[in-house]
């Protein structure tokens, strides 16, 4: 489908280094799993909304899995949304934290990746089955704004505590928004608050084995 | 591959409605999951290993997927296992129960399923996507022994406490086997104890928000 010809005056296929257009696929890439979630956006689509060629979108990020992780990490409405949530929550100190973790979490997802955490919940469906996509949530999780928390609180076990408080919010995604176990599925954030609340706070700032040693 | 005839005694693709059948089935499809994982068991193996044909098994139970829930639910060593852990948990009274529950998950799934919790990790992954897979985790959870364990105790909102453990497990399982987190990926198992015991007591046994509602 890439025209060596541009009538439309699209980019070719051949990359041109040009940074402006790595952006411009970016926030297509975002505005297009918004507005379709991940299993609905397509590279065409993406490729449309930047207008650049498909190619060059592989060019910059591969695979549809690859732009997405990008997507959610790199500067932009998601990071500078998540950052901002991290700021605050931070800023009000340690308690109430894992009520503010949760909250922020559904809003940034929420409000970002659209409703049932969209693109967010579609890397979890294909890392359930695909090795790249567990690695691509590996290094979110390593790398993300959830990292950043748990490293800006200065407390011992920063990896024990990312990855419970990682298989904690991956259980609370598959119950609510794959397995739909009820009522975990139907209920309202307050409740859901309510409930995991004071798990995430254990995990974070409350003494864990292995703390000491 | 069925074949009308039967030279090695097999029993043709009809029906017999003989239920030592079903239960040779069933036996075979265990063994076959313990010793290949689900992903390695096929059809064609748990029938011959039940020495009848493999139309009986689909006549039976349709799918492998039905067959590997109904091989976990139904009266069998892996269900025994299940209540007689359960039987203990439970005859321990309410302290340490969280710990007795992981510990007791960890030698139900690791000694019967194989390592990695074998077949459940795998109907976890198809459940990701296919939704006949997660509603059959949903009936597991809803009837299996978990459902029978929160019966026993008697706590107010069953339902609620049933959905966050699930829950929980479902995060463990997909961080240690699937996501690979780490340190969860690897850690021992009184490592994961120590991380998780006190959780799974606060969803089993502790005062839940709504207890009184």
């Amino acid at each position: 489908m890439a025209s060596a010809a541009s009538p439309n005056g699209r980019r070719t296929g051949r990359p041109s280094g040009s940074p402006p257009n790595r952006e411009a696929i970016l926030a297509s890439a975002r505005q297009q799993f918004i507005e379709h979630g991940y299993d609905g956006a397509t590279i065409r689509g993406i490729a449309a909304g930047a207008d650049v060629d498909a190619a060059l979108v592989h060019h910059y990020f591969g695979t549809k899995e690859r732009l997405l992780l990008t997507s959610l990490q790199e500067s932009g409405p998601a990071q500078q949304a998540v950052e901002g949530h991290l700021g605050n929550l931070v800023a009000a100190g340690t308690d109430g934290l894992g009520e503010r973790l949760i909250r922020a979490t559904f809003e940034v997802y929420g409000s970002l990746l659209g409703p049932g955490w969209g693109s967010l919940v579609s890397l979890l469906r294909s890392a359930a089955t695909r090795e790249d996509a567990a690695g691509m949530l590996r290094e979110g999780f390593a790398r993300g704004g959830l990292a950043q928390l748990i490293r800006a609180l200065d407390v011992p076990q920063p990896q024990v505590r990312m990855a419970l408080i990682g298989s904690e919010l991956v259980g609370l995604a598959m119950a609510r928004f794959v397995i739909r176990l009820e009522p975990v599925a139907s209920a309202d954030i307050d409740s859901l608050v309510a409930w995991y609340a004071p798990t995430l706070q254990r995990y974070l700032t409350e003494p864990l084995p292995g703390d000491e040693a």
